[in-house]
């Protein structure tokens, strides 16, 4: 007789693998869901990795956190995209975000370093063929570069649908690697004359510039005033 | 009877390659040197492209530009770096600096956008063993984060320079792709009563917080207060 089955949460945490475990400044590594989220969650611009004929390919494109899954926004004409497709397994990726958050200024020259907050993402991208989905993460891109946006702006047509290609990478093998804190020098350096500390690095937005076109009495909406 | 050789002026662009012409907004590309320069000398993060097992790997690590050859900064436990090797042929590499620069919100949702400049190097990456190649490459690492900063701190000692690896990229196969300007809806979208334009984005500094170890008097330094 078999017992109550428990109540199973899902896991917080990606498991480690042998490409998600770094070889160096392991401390800095985590598997968190909650960390990965956040750090995904903060950008909009990843970079894609891809090999082509036996060599790696790195392009910057924008890409959208639904849940479990990244979604990739591309052209159908576009090589990564062109290389997925229902016919095909699939195209092996690698997608890495990364947000710069202060420089690290210490008195020895070895000692400087990036306080910095980075996801790396492996795995095996498809396109998005089925059309609900390919809807949901149109919006969806639009929405991660301006939360609120997709609503006030006209959907996609049939052909601009069938224009824009969109590649799906579910979250599985997946580590963040964050670096915070102060400078760490030699304690022999402590007293060199040279400054040491921290200078914060920050993404502003500027005054929204609006098109020269725009329909009479069209006001700046609430969720890029709040930019 | 040869002529007269005619002075020859070393050339002021990249020449395209089958890797560098994109499949999509071909106007957007540029093999201009000094284009490229100006976006590789705005940064100082690249995304590090290598293909380990078959499958792509990207890495944010530091770079820095001294002529017509880009360094990269790692540890020599790293892996790409160890990767690289006297006795191996190099590795190869694709390094991609991107900067966004503003978002573009049109009317419709398929013509959002982002102006952005980005520079993709293609080429086979070599570790630098030269210790005088070495020593400069790592002031220009510094250097490519804070100007002037290599000046203002305690050079590496032998052991230091031992433990960080440096490899080396030639600019050869290079290219940029820009985007600025403005919205560019359809026509008929024009009248649509929703609020189009361009969000500018910036990188800003934040107020430098100096290490609470500091030797008495040591002073901001005018070229971090003039950030």
């Amino acid at each position: 007789m078999q017992g109550t089955p428990q109540p199973t949460s899902p896991p917080t945490a990606y498991t480690p693998t042998d490409r998600t475990v770094p070889t160096r400044s392991a401390q800095r590594a985590s598997y968190d869901k909650d960390v990965v989220h956040a750090i995904l969650d903060d950008g909009f611009v990843c970079h894609l990795g891809f090999v082509r004929d036996g060599a790696p390919v790195v392009l910057p494109t924008l890409y959208a956190r639904s849940g479990e899954r990244l979604y990739l926004h591309g052209s159908t004409g576009s090589r990564p995209l062109r290389m997925t497709g229902q016919a095909d397994p699939g195209l092996a990726v690698c997608v890495t975000v990364t947000h710069v958050d202060g420089l690290v200024l210490a008195r020895s020259a070895f000692h400087h370093s990036i306080n910095y907050r980075s996801v790396v993402v492996h795995g095996v991208a498809h396109q998005v063929t089925d059309p609900e989905e390919k809807r949901l993460a149109l919006d969806s891109l639009v929405d991660q570069v301006v939360s609120g946006r997709s609503r006030d702006a006209r959907p996609a047509n049939g052909k601009e649908s069938a224009a824009t290609a969109v590649i799906r990478l579910d979250l599985d093998e997946v580590s963040a690697k964050i670096r915070t804190g102060g400078v760490n020098d030699e304690p022999e350096d402590l007293a060199l004359p040279h400054w040491a500390g921290v200078v914060p690095l920050h993404k502003g937005y500027g005054t929204p510039v609006p098109d020269p076109d725009l329909a009479p009495g069209t006001e700046l909406p609430d969720y890029l005033a709040a930019l």
